[in-house]
């Protein structure tokens, strides 16, 4: 009895001394220069004693949201949900009816809303996101992310995110990354899903806010949202985000669109090694595809760039062997 | 041979399972009421299938800096950075010796500048704070902070730091916590030493900040911080900084002043199991005594309400076995 017991041990002290068969961490993503350029990196910064080894504490890596972890099209689907929401709040508002942009919002009228431009798209993210508790604000995003459809693919929104970004994620996570959203979309919005989805906790969610206040109601605490911007996460806004938020300088970051350009910048500017990469959306079959003419979007100054510098740019037609889960 | 091998893996085996001899994570504190406080609380949140478990992610604590994690007397340290850094900028500004409040700062008149007030204090804090880029500043506390020396104690500043508070998060962080500073100091101060000090990372920093913009000078990207005030992370500033940056309740929330009020109230309304703490300093012998009275780190209010609410109090003087490190 004892033998076994002994033979057991050292079974299992064997099995755990043994490494486990190499799986591939990235199975999404085709073999390629796009694939090599990212574990070819992940190795040299994780390589003790290597050149280019990067302290853990340091492994930051930074990621765009819209277009970058899941799709933006037909619009930023947070733009979905300021449309969808306006609609469910409408009958309470019976002078939404006869007021722009409220009435071709409700009424579904894109033309009359792009004609306000973007004064009139504050006006409905305003009163869709302000003038509520941040707990208030949370429970309707849930809602609506829980249960609205993408408009032509049918599926939940939080399903059409990029398999090989979540692959990704959790790639670089493994390898001792601390892993951010940076995203010109809702802090708030984010956070609600990011966790479950992504695998990114609200405090490494990075995002554009409205101004909160401290208030007690009834002897109970709140924070309310107030119909005031607080900070555009977009463009130079990102690495302004990210020195607020995180304070160190990634080491890796991944968008893909002229606003995420200087956070790229940023971030290959760092002393030691860095990653920049772009996702390109050239993927009409199974994706879109749009790059220099997009509203939405738009990668045009960012891919010169990239090609100039050697950043690495993906297809999503050639790089992905599946884009959603 | 091969039985040696397999007796040496069953003790080490043995060695791995039986849990090592547990020693107090808590040496510093005295034991009393505060110190099994902590302990009780932290038992409750961590015992799986208890009543008052708390999954690792929501495990937040938050903690104010000054008079809870080092002194403030006889004024805040990074009050002591401001005038020992307009000493050290005065040879390149002599605009500054006719001019005030630069010549009291100068000349270590406190009476004047005490009656300029807090307009003149802003005025000394862009001076040394503003118009630089992110990583000059960075450079500059950190110059200071490792060769400055407190007027009376003689020792470096982050030498008067609380033993017992630096066991408190390391014993926090030991049981899945993760520890922030949510402080209305300057957020890239104290950055520059929070985790070597504090074992705290930059992005687990909270506090107050000037605006930053980023610029490329001579091609190369910088963060230059703006003369304007971005956020003062004081008071019921201090829920609003906890949500932007960490999006959820803190379960924990350590403090000493009335500036720390509002961020126990917000942890304490929290649904589940919460734990609010003030430090009191009542020692003159080792630290220093003040409370209601002081102009620095005033306790009041704040007083009055942790013993209606049962908050935990912590005495300097009798629950602290050491102060200093």
């Amino acid at each position: 009895m004892m033998t076994r017991r002994l033979l057991t041990t050292t079974a299992l002290a064997l099995a755990m001394a043994v490494p486990a068969l190499a799986a591939d961490p990235l199975p999404s993503w085709n073999d390629g220069a796009a694939k090599r350029a990212i574990t070819d990196f992940v190795i040299r910064v994780t390589t003790k004693g290597g050149p280019d080894f990067v302290p853990p504490a340091e492994r930051i890596a930074v990621f765009d949201n819209d277009g970058t972890l899941w799709s933006e099209q037909p619009m930023y689907f947070q733009l979905a949900f300021v449309l969808d929401r306006i609609k469910a709040l409408a009958p309470a508002h019976p002078e939404w009816k006869d007021s722009q942009p409220f009435k071709a919002a409700i009424e579904g009228d894109v033309k009359a809303l792009a004609a306000g431009g973007e004064h009139a798209l504050l006006k409905l993210v305003m009163a869709t996101h302000a003038n509520q508790t941040t707990d208030e604000f949370a429970r309707a995003v849930e809602a609506w992310v829980t249960t609205a459809r993408h408009p032509e693919a049918g599926r939940l929104y939080t399903d059409m995110v990029f398999q090989p970004m979540l692959e990704l994620l959790a790639y670089l996570r493994a390898n001792g990354f601390k892993t951010f959203i940076v995203s010109g979309g809702g802090i708030e919005f984010m956070r609600v899903f990011a966790e479950r989805v992504y695998g990114v906790p609200p405090e490494q969610v990075i995002g554009s806010s409205v101004k909160t206040t401290f208030e007690l109601r009834d002897g109970q605490p709140v924070l309310v949202r107030l119909p005031e911007i607080n900070f555009i996460d977009d463009k130079a806004g990102k690495p302004v985000g990210i020195q607020q938020h995180i304070g160190r300088r990634p080491i890796a970051a991944f968008g893909n669109s002229d606003g995420d350009l200087q956070m790229l910048e940023w971030t290959a500017a760092r002393k030691g090694p860095s990653f920049c990469l772009y996702v390109r959306h050239d993927d009409a079959a199974r994706e879109w595809a749009y790059d220099r003419e997009s509203h939405v979007g738009r990668l045009d100054k960012g891919l010169e760039e990239a090609k100039a510098r050697g950043w690495t740019i993906v297809s999503m037609k050639s790089d992905w062997r599946t884009v959603f889960p």
